[in-house]
């Protein structure tokens, strides 16, 4: 990979912890640049999708639903967890239809990212999803999930009370509040 | 918590997995909204906060720094773990001048938010720095960051060529993005 980079950690030994549903945990010990040797707590995930879905009326559609880390509630993009050599696109369009009903003309990639770097490698692709038609809603069978459709002000009022609190939604309420900030001109 | 809440979840049963140094695993037997029971694999992380430099020449301050996780180095704000209770905005500034050698005048907090709420606890803490004065490199014993100072244009770049490709870093150009609209008008 980067061997040569000085920064670089190599592995020692790798021990793992734990090999579960939507995680695998390992230990890893490494060489430091220092010379030194370190440990390195590694989370694996398979990596998630997750849709900004716009309405024609300028409305941003949410899910409502139960995180059991939080132990409460939250109001998030809808979002799901990849299968095994699923193409992100087709996973963001069965996740949309899945949980909130809405089928979408158009899917645009806007950013990809690493959700915890520093002891996770879930990777998540998020996705602009326009020209929305409503259909069935269909969860997964362990699933419960609400569907909301916000105003920009509104989704902004639910990050201050703390009801939407999640990295990719924060995300995608600045990059919603740009888009219309330029299409204002 | 939100007992009454009807997409609640209540523990049957909890299994410790690991206990480490950064994380710990645990397995829940949750009680579904169906009836139904489930499994929900949970990562707790004891929380972290993250920075948004900002020079007075209007320059994002970042470190490039190896993710094991990932097996690359990558571009991130400065940021770090919360010591067990530490004020974050204190942590903030002790992550700022330990990794970045920065002072700051003002700290304004920009959003807190779950990194992953699907399978992890950690919040991160987001503020913005202004104000930098510059100063010595403190960091950890285990810690080996290189400093860099981008542009918007330079930031964005890093972020297409996927060198910039974490939440909490994505996130922050989109609202940097969003203030520089905004002062445009």
């Amino acid at each position: 990979m980067q061997e040569r980079d000085h920064l670089y950690e190599r592995t020692i030994r790798s021990e793992q912890i734990y090999d579960g549903k939507i995680i695998k945990v390992k230990v890893d010990e490494v060489l430091l640049p220092n010379g030194k040797t370190g440990k390195r707590e590694i989370v694996h995930h398979q990596g998630a999708v997750a849709v900004l879905p716009l309405t024609d009326e300028g409305k941003l559609v949410v899910v409502r639903q139960f995180r059991k880390p939080l132990e409460r509630t939250i109001v998030e993009l809808p979002a799901g967890k990849l299968e095994p050599g699923e193409d992100p696109l087709a996973c963001a369009k069965r996740e949309l239809a899945e949980e909130t009903g809405y089928q979408a003309e158009q899917f645009t990639h806007l950013s990809s990212f690493y959700t915890s770097p520093g002891f996770a490698d879930e990777l998540l692709h998020l996705y602009v999803a326009t020209g929305l038609r409503p259909g069935a809603v269909r969860p997964d069978e362990d699933e419960f999930v609400e569907v909301l459709a916000l105003s920009l002000p509104e989704a902004k009022a639910l990050h201050e009370r703390g009801e939407i609190c999640d990295a990719k939604t924060v995300l995608a309420l600045f990059a919603w509040e740009n888009r219309v900030l330029k299409e204002r001109g």
